[in-house]
């Protein structure tokens, strides 16, 4: 039997072993093999009816009404609660709204003044942040070091038991790395910031809905996440921040709007924070994303989220495996760790063409995203990437690699190859 | 002829003179009397259709590809600039995004940095705020104070001119008040503050598609504002911020997510703010809730503001003249100025048993909104409220408060009447 053979021989053993296999119904797909859920989630199949239903009925019908009898108000608590089992956390510590970056601000002010309460030593004034993070993380956390009168430190995930010391406030720590897929050790290192009297804050946007993440377990303080990933909440669905329970009391936040007033309607002139994660609102809620959100998370009704990572973690073997077989060694290096415990649930590769390698892949129906200056990343969704999907995408990567002449694309001088806006996904 | 037969005849040459008349069938209505357009905007008839368009084909189809496909990249920008010509601004210098609380944090930490930049005299270390603004503000300010080394003076707008000096670094006002409807000098209030120096943010929440604000004529540095009251965008439609042509490329936001990024997709690890009104972006934008709104200001087309305007003040007019008619004196007091330069577009009525009335009001098919502690709030959407409308209103009104014992609610003691949480409007 030919190598294709083979690997399509174990499709179909494969396929037939995925006990998620019938959840691919619950969305709206087609022929393209769609490998970008790590940057944008398919629609599930009822969001739309639902999303309708919003705006036809509750706000055109119902308008003001709404508020109350259609659940708006108490809608960013409610969607944190869905949120909750899937990344590990009980109840009453998430709440939905705002953007990822906003969120990383409240929640890494939040930790340095946490940091600074009642805590014996010097004054806490460092930030620690994660040097290969996605860029926002380390945009937002400069101007919330700015704003605390805070150093920023940035280092690699491995650096950071070096740096932390009595004078660490906070750490943002990116729970798997964007680019190369990489999984960092969130137990061990939320030990170790603890260790130094820091508070730990993890950025999940890459973890959530893939993998266990389990913030109460290990006792992570504080954490946000996207929802537009691999909880396909649909494009810039709003974001999320927990804040663990025993903190929540002193949780101090820079962005006290009166959603996240003890008495939102006392319309009163002094400030007075919520009691849990309400306190982590700030404005009125985006209602018609925020309940698309709502109706995308029903696609998680009975499926585990470990065997959601056990799937996960046999896509991407399989992946690396018909990429060995079919891409001649040398011409595409995988950046995504071989060990388990280290990867999350895409792959990195790199090529010195890839943004050429990237648009021939999507006009052949194999949709990845190209990520600066020369990686290739395909994000597999073990709700709807099936083992077919991995084959045909290395098959036609092969062929794709095969026609693009990679040695002269290879020679462009210099260490930063030149942007190609445009070419590829959105989003992180 | 009766009382209510002279309005009624009245209402007939007011509706027949009305030359917005035909726009209210761009909304979805019914046989209520919706007067809480300042609070949520009704339904635009257009936009279901183009929110199913954006969720089934722009979403579910072309997936990732959207982001440029479907120009849901630029959106922030490109709504700004529909936006812009209701507020008096010039293209290029709104972007829309986040929600209004997040957005006056910009504004007002921006304002605070660009009053420290480039003046002689002693460091600038207060902001003066509008004592009398939308909570939400006030918090927010504060914030901004604490983050800046700032203090804090609260005051009401008429003493604004009083406070200013050369320690003042910005200034928070709201153009119209939320409970009283009363609209402030913006042209007076932003001379004033350039006088002293200091840097003018105007919240436009309550006047933003109701009156003409002049943004550019009158010199306004920084401004923001809600888009779902009267400018029907949806619950929690994204808000947006105007920051002046001339300031932007000192305009230094303490959010500075990576959408705000001069190159975004170039992801790099040092910040590089982006030209012109991007710099006020900060995460993924809404895409959803965002291109609902954008759907949603193609009423405008063809509805010069001025119409609007003369159109309002003709609506509360009549209003306060059928109130005066309907209801015996002294039973509701008017908060809302009699001077057209001193009034927005709703009219605040104080009575003692304003939670029942509104109750009351709102089973009978009147729906507008009750605000701590005796406030009855109408708000007048000239695209959809006629004149038959206002009479209709006033009509109910005059029943219900014969009916409900105003005396006896009256004698509540004390000046902080409880909380009646649950009854009335949402959302400022």
């Amino acid at each position: 039997m030919s190598e294709t053979g083979e690997l399509a021989f174990k499709v179909s053993e494969l396929d037939a072993g995925d006990e998620l296999s019938s959840v691919r119904s619950r969305f709206v797909l087609d022929d393209v093999v769609y490998l970008d859920g790590n940057s944008l989630g398919a629609l599930p199949a009822h969001v739309p009816g639902r999303v309708e239903d919003v705006v036809r009925r509750q706000w055109g019908e119902l308008r003001i009404r709404s508020w109350e009898e259609s659940g708006w108000w108490t809608a960013p608590e409610r969607i944190g609660d869905l949120i909750a089992p899937l990344v590990g956390a009980g109840a009453g510590q998430i709440v939905v709204g705002d953007s990822t970056s906003v969120n990383v601000f409240k929640a890494l002010v939040g930790a340095v003044r946490l940091a600074r309460t009642g805590r014996a030593g010097p004054v806490r004034d460092e930030i620690v942040v994660d040097a290969t993070t996605f860029p926002t993380d380390g945009y937002i956390a400069e101007s919330a070091a700015r704003m605390t009168g805070c150093t920023l430190r940035p280092v690699t995930p491995a650096q950071v038991p070096g740096v932390l010391g009595d004078r660490t406030a906070a750490v943002l720590l990116n729970h798997v790395d964007y680019r190369t897929g990489r999984l960092h050790d969130l137990p061990g290192l939320t030990s170790a910031v603890h260790a130094a009297g820091a508070v730990a804050v993890w950025d999940l946007c890459h973890s959530a809905g893939a993998l266990p993440v389990g913030l109460d377990e290990h006792g992570v303080d504080l954490a946000v996440g996207c929802t537009y990933k691999y909880l396909n909440g649909g494009p810039g669905s709003p974001a999320y921040l927990y804040v663990r329970r025993e903190l929540q009391d002193r949780f101090d936040s820079p962005l006290p709007g009166w959603n996240s007033h003890a008495e939102p309607f006392g319309m009163r002139p002094d400030y007075t924070p919520a009691e849990g994660a309400s306190r982590g609102r700030v404005g009125t809620p985006d209602i018609l994303s925020m309940l698309a959100l709502e109706a995308a998370l029903e696609v998680w009704d009975g499926v585990p989220v470990g065997s959601v990572r056990a799937k996960s973690l046999a896509l991407t073997d399989f992946f690396l495996e018909c990429v060995a077989a079919y891409v001649p060694a040398g011409r595409a290096e995988s950046l995504t760790p071989v060990a388990h415990e280290e990867r999350g649930s895409q792959v990195a590769l790199r090529c010195p063409d890839a943004g050429e390698v990237m648009r021939r892949l999507i006009e052949r129906g194999v949709v990845g995203d190209f990520r600066q200056p020369d990686i290739l990343r395909f994000g597999f969704t073990p709700l709807y990437v099936g083992f077919a999907d991995v084959e045909r995408a290395a098959r036609v990567l092969a062929e794709v690699l095969a026609e693009v002449p990679g040695e002269a694309a290879a020679q462009v001088p210099g260490e930063a190859p030149g942007e190609t806006p445009g070419s590829g996904g959105r989003a992180g």
